[in-house]
């Protein structure tokens, strides 16, 4: 079972922001910049590409709806979007509000984010979900 | 007109990867490592979030047959995705083939790739797409 698997399941603790019934989203720990938020499908799967055509789709359309959240929560240029795959096993996009080029940057991350702008920005992003 | 417009109508060279009738795939000219190719949609759009939830599906669905093509003509562990989006204002996925985290840094480009070798990976990425 990933630590992906475990937040979706409840055993660890996240900041939600969205999910429904194939996939989640929530904050990443290490965010790049505030409103950083990874997507994931429920079912368990290492490599993106694994998925079938329409798991694949739902995916990038369900992270295309978190990220018009994050663009009107955040008030960023645009959301970027990211998908590496080699630390944890469990397919996953990372969205990024960015302002310029050198914000996604993975060697650059925001350290022991405060909690409390961590929940005030998931929420906020939530909100602003249609 | 975008540089990628001009690309895809031929007035630019390109190491062509891939097309149909909406969607063209090239070589990125400053490779993060080989095999690195550009999916954009011929429709020229900036924010790739604009695009409607069934052009975006299907762009990011013809980036996934890209990808397993990448993936057998370089033998990667991976292809990584990215979306950034603040430099050519045309819609376009980073598709990158990665054996490790490293490999996929924008600071880090494969400077005045060889012509040669370019044109072989373009064409065993084409000759691997089913």
């Amino acid at each position: 079972m990933t630590v992906f698997s475990r937040i979706i399941a409840g055993e660890i603790p996240c900041y939600k922001v969205a999910e429904d019934d194939r996939y989640f989203a929530f904050l990443d720990i290490n965010p790049l910049n505030w409103g950083h938020t990874l997507v994931v499908p429920k079912h368990e799967t290492d490599y993106i590409f694994d998925l079938d055509d329409e798991d694949f789709a739902g995916m990038t359309i369900f992270a295309k709806k978190v990220a018009a959240g994050i663009k009107k929560a955040t008030g960023c240029r645009k959301v970027a979007m990211a998908v590496l795959g080699l630390e944890v096993p469990h397919a996953h996009i990372h969205l990024v509000p960015i302002n310029q080029e050198g914000d996604m940057n993975f060697a650059r991350k925001i350290q022991n984010p405060d909690p409390g702008r961590m929940a005030e920005i998931a929420a906020a992003i939530s909100d602003n979900l249609e």
